[in-house]
């Protein structure tokens, strides 16, 4: 029954879990409407990730209903989940992983305020502290993509290969964020929601003021390595 | 007792209970305010459709209390719920059953922004793919018409006949939306106020950039077919 | 022990138990942060009303807490809760009801989009249906007034005497409702803060249309005669 | 194991509860987002305060994870929680402790209006009557200030000695508000929230009418002085 051994059928299980727990922070931080957003996670020590599937109720997000895929985005047959169609996001999940080995999650919704800045193709600039602290300065805009090839995943992989930011406004569409693990990129999720809100509130009131680039550089470097109970590693 | 037979009586019954919970998913996505607000749904099989009584409480919302009426909305008497008042939009969603004969569902909201819209008679600009997705363009606006005739549901149908809309913004009133059930029309209410909302809040921060109309049509042909565990079949 | 005769006791019970459960109301509606805002109920067929106590935690207004005032605004002593003060508005509740007999309820909030208008001393424009439905026409600013004498309740009282406005903005301060009952007044509260920011929204996208003058009176008309399941009468 | 005698470990043990307590409020407000946001709380009778670990979830702050600090910012060790690292903004809570005797409360937000304002590095005007009430004139800005030494502080102190306002915005930075106790400074940061909210709403509606300064001065007073159950005194 179980193709994968014992050690990673274990890993599966947590990262089963996890995925499932993490779609309620989606709905408890108000990133998501109705069957809308997704989070992944990678398997660690095996080529599969762990995805929600398509357009199902936030409130049936069990453990067994999370479908295992390969780095391909092919569902696993024969797994639990697997009589389900995974989210139409799959594929730009898969590409993620193929090209970026560090990110052990993957997150995307359509979040008011920073779908608002997408529709715009606007970056965010870096005018409070949260934000050199959580992205390391701008939110960038990558480019207008639609589903149906890679070019979702390629602009995701294009934008924030070098970048510090975890998190990219897909132009039109909305944020795709990544982190080390997808607790993490839930988190970084929640933030980019939360400095496009407070960006975008602040600037309709009048011009913003710039932090200068040192204190950016500063605070993203003292926040990567000692905020929190454990370092919180940047991903490169 | 029963005047429908076996069947029908079934049937009534499941779009009872179907009404009373989809209420609670306008006030879950706080598409409404005190009494305010109203889904209906067809009964298969029957020229009947259920409704909710007129300015009732959130929280009375039993099946039992739910009110049938044929399609020209006439309470049924003698049947569960009878002695009350239905909503007083209930001559537009009889006119829209009546005349369209694939809704299966229609709902009522004062919505915010949607709302906001409507109150200066324009259209929502499609600038975000979840727009495309689900309803295939702009969001249009109805005429303005006031309650007390069959103006209302004229203008719903006017408007949104051989549209790809499921969402009408009656002018300086507020959203109907229909579906093929009341579930999907419930599903078009949220999603018009979520896109209402990011569109508006995106158009304050600076122009917008249009979505190619290649791009649209290709967006709302995935969805409509691929996205999700079963078809979603546009209406018509 | 009893000072006001059986039937009278009877009655002062009901109007403590729905003063405390409709400041709940406040709350879920989102209208008030901290202890502020305030509902006060009059006694049928006395001089009399309850109001809340001065700066009391919403998780502590329990029937038993609320405060009995005659029509001057002072304290009933020997009754429950007369062991606090009342809410720092008495003076302005008691004051209506002085003046305003058919008045059985009053609501005060700082509710955020309807302080804004008073803020600006700007009368909220009747550009939406559910604003001609609920008061008429536009919501009336009143005069900046400070706490200390009659000049809050006067300035309420000469707004609305003769309007169809069940809410007025006093200038720089917040709204206060009035309604034939606490419940009639809260529901006021709800729906000026609602359409307070429905028209402000609409206001910041452009230009807003009007609704003719003879639209709006027949839709108030017709609320107040036949929406929901009793007739729900228009003050005076 | 006791380090401060009995009287002393009671304050402190009653200080533990109410900071775990009051980091609710904050969530309940809606003024953090995943582990932002701190509270303290001095210890009466002692150089010492209470504040939150740093970088932990919301839901695991309870009393025994709190971590007892004194006024350098250092963690006492072997007290409950001193295996945990203290809040990032330690430092800054104890220079305020420090350099102001009469405070026994230090809040820090990143609340979305509050720190709109302070991106802009501009204070909130006074021009509704709760402000008046509440920090008695307008809501100040500090100077930009960085993690790492006594700056912020500082900026903290500078701004806020001899200022009647319990708030100050720290520039590009968000919200530090102080109080008689804990729980004065979390209402003062849940005030700040709301009243920076409803002015930035205002103005973006058109041109502000301002609130004469002897109506502030007196409202100010008023409220310091009568309002609520008992004495709410001025800070110093």
């Amino acid at each position: 029954m179980s193709t994968f051994g014992p050690q990673i059928e274990v890993a599966i299980a947590r990262v089963r879990a996890d995925i499932a727990l993490l779609h309620g922070e989606l709905v408890r931080n108000a990133l998501v409407v109705w069957t809308g957003g997704n989070v992944s996670g990678r398997v660690p020590g095996a080529d599969l990730f762990v995805i929600k599937p398509s357009g199902v109720d936030y409130a049936d997000l069990a453990p067994e209903n999370m479908i295992l895929c390969d780095l391909d985005g092919q569902v696993i047959l024969g797994t639990p989940g697997s009589d389900r169609s995974p989210s139409s996001d799959t594929a730009a999940h898969a590409y993620v992983y193929r090209h970026m080995p560090d990110v052990g999650g993957v997150v995307h919704t359509h979040s008011t305020y920073a779908t608002a800045w997408a529709a715009r193709s606007e970056a965010i600039p870096c005018v409070i502290t949260a934000m050199a602290d959580e992205f390391g300065g701008p939110v960038p805009v990558g480019p207008f993509a639609i589903i149906g090839d890679d070019s979702i995943g390629r602009g995701i992989v294009e934008t924030l290969t070098g970048h510090r930011s975890r998190a990219v406004l897909m132009a039109n569409h909305g944020p795709f964020t990544i982190g080390k693990d997808a607790r993490d990129a839930v988190k970084a999720a929640v933030m980019v929601e939360d400095v496009a809100r407070t960006v975008h509130l602040a600037r309709t009131g009048g011009p913003l003021v710039a932090i200068p680039q040192s204190a950016v550089d500063s605070l993203f470097d003292r926040y990567q390595n000692v905020y929190g109970q454990a370092p919180q590693g940047e991903l490169q």
